[in-house]
């Protein structure tokens, strides 16, 4: 487990501090585990952190707290441990209170309206220090991978086309769904990733129909699509790769279908270069199919942010002006070198199956660089 | 995949709408995915359902039409489907406001900040209708495990009981943390389970004295405790397993250890009954390792309940009286039939290594029956 520098983590830090200076923040409360593990290096699932201007409060519980005195501490600028007594929101309240802060900014994508009241009431009907929604701000830094993320993405992409080459040379007629997935999984962890970063989708026959089917105990047969969807966490980075393939000869439809997708992945991953908007990427995506007829067969968005989370910013979908009142969160940004999507359109047909093609790019300064790389070609088996 | 009975659901649905009535609400929110499933056996990650005395208005995005109206609709009383248009947000706000209810309620812990200010200033100034924050509607229900989850649960620990026996003698010096961890992932899934119910811990040596250490590279050496803590996922449902197995002779303080979880835990166990408060069960086998001067060594709660989440209702930790202002969230509950539970006591001593023992139980008419039963005396490899 590679856990980020000092330098690293107090550049995040100083990212965070900015935002909290420009929104008119004292402190800010970061309960969201991906944004505690970005500012900070820790890896648990429960902890909240303070951040001030001076410190990084560390609220944890005592299964965690030898970890972070060892290996969290020592790297992490600023922090100060905190053990929960007697509980979350109560250590939580007793820190906000107790630092003198007059604004306090918590992540209104993250905190429950449970926690907030609970929060809201223990601060006392004075409201001093007052709670202000804000959000985005760990979300917003993270979207630009620096350059330990940008190599770590490298090396996740390299383990995952040795891992994928390993798993489509292994696909045969008359396995089951659910063994096939048991069978990447595996991979994957022999393969150098610690998880899977999702939960794999073997979808066979009628099943690829459905973009998020769940893998069974369909036995994969003749004249089957078969759609495989997996990816890994390395070093807590999410790698995400899709490839369909056909069991024995597919007929001039299924061919059809796939060189549509093939193309439009092609066209997606060509309009990703840095200053272009990344609707772009969906638009040149989604103009193919709807070229081919397959505008509707089409009914998820283009791709999505990879990072700590497997979807992250930005969304790489249609464009969302005419949306009244919903905030953008992401899909208006405009592509900047070490930003890392996924570029995955499918095509869904009832009877037909489905086809899925998904690759992880990043975004340099000159254009984009795959970070996946198997053999995009349609695979008999 | 075993989708609950309509009878199942509308039993379900009738237990929520009872809730609905007596806390004066016309419709209810439901965003929390387990919850979601618990009410209509969807499985996908993202769905909101609209609980109405008529109805359960079910929304969701292009991803899942497909199944909702092939799987699922076909078992779910009074299911509509909704697609989204343009947005989740946006569509929830549509049913809301046009389905005529004047108090609709939500899920507190489960709804952000964030998404409910938008509903709330969609729904617009007039206030109508009101957004009413409610907590536990489906948890509470969900405590107790009806017949064929309890028949599920019974079918899981037997496939986790046969995991862990080919587990358990496979351990050897000289294997890495994260290749064990691996191997243990591949035979939950070879062995019938979905996917692992949680992270696998493999914590050896001095990472064993870390109740949550994640395996790395680390290599079992002689002399070293090894906490193993695994579990899988049958038709929806999450059991969960720890052994500690000793590389090489243990020495005489890590027998003692060994002794005193194991007997902690029998007295948790022992603890267990219709009729009694959850708490007994902590505080049996906490007694027992305070006796032991092991008290400050356990560090964490004696269990959780288990169902359609890894962690749900009831928390099996210390009587919590004394905390001010803290919802008690399962923790006050009386046990009764049906209530599926882990009893998981530890000890963590730096400098020596850590114990762990966890069974799973079901609470019955009688007392309680052990859904796992892989031996529990110390293993040694």
């Amino acid at each position: 487990m590679a856990y980020p520098t000092s330098d690293l983590l107090a550049a995040r830090h100083a990212s965070a501090r900015a935002t909290m200076a420009a929104s008119g923040l004292d402190a800010f409360i970061v309960v969201h585990p991906p944004n505690v593990r970005y500012l900070t290096g820790f890896t648990g699932s429960t902890a909240i952190v303070v951040l001030t201007p001076a410190e990084a409060v560390f609220i944890t519980d005592g299964r965690y707290t030898t970890t972070v005195e060892t290996v969290v501490a020592p790297n992490c600028p600023g922090l100060r441990l905190v053990k929960v007594d007697p509980n979350y929101d109560a250590t939580l309240a007793r820190i906000v209170s107790e630092g003198g802060a007059r604004v306090v900014g918590f992540e209104a994508a993250h905190m429950s309206v449970k926690r907030f009241d609970w929060l809201q009431a223990a601060l006392g009907p004075a409201g001093r220090p007052a709670l202000k929604a804000v959000d985005r701000v760990v979300e917003a830094i993270r979207v630009v991978k620096d350059a330990v993320e940008q190599a770590t993405f490298r090396q996740a992409g390299v383990l995952l086309d040795a891992v994928a080459a390993d798993v489509l040379a292994s696909v045969r007629a008359g396995m089951r769904e659910c063994d096939l997935a048991a069978e990447i999984d595996y991979k994957l962890r022999r393969g150098g990733f610690e998880k899977p970063s999702f939960d794999t989708i073997v979808a066979s026959g009628p099943h690829a129909a459905m973009p998020h089917a769940r893998p069974d105990d369909r036995v994969l047969a003749a004249g089957d699509l078969v759609v495989l969807d997996f990816g890994g966490v390395h070093d807590g980075y999410c790698v995400d790769l899709t490839r369909t393939v056909s069991v024995g000869e597919p007929g001039p439809e299924a061919r059809r279908l796939y060189a549509a997708v093939a193309e439009a992945q092609l066209a997606g991953v060509g309009a990703v270069r840095p200053g272009a908007p990344v609707t772009n990427v969906d638009e040149a995506a989604r103009g193919v199919l709807e070229r081919y007829g397959l505008g509707p067969a089409f009914s998820h968005a283009t791709g999505h942010g990879l990072g700590l989370e497997i979807h992250e910013e930005p969304r790489v979908g249609p464009r969302r002006a005419d949306i009244p009142g919903v905030p953008p969160a992401g899909t208006d940004l405009i592509l900047e070198p070490g930003v890392v999507i996924t570029v995955e359109p499918g095509a869904y047909v009832p009877g037909l199956g489905g086809v899925r093609i998904e690759d992880d790019v990043l975004v340099t300064r000159d254009g984009v660089e795959w970070l996946t790389h198997v053999a995009r070609e349609l695979r008999v088996v």
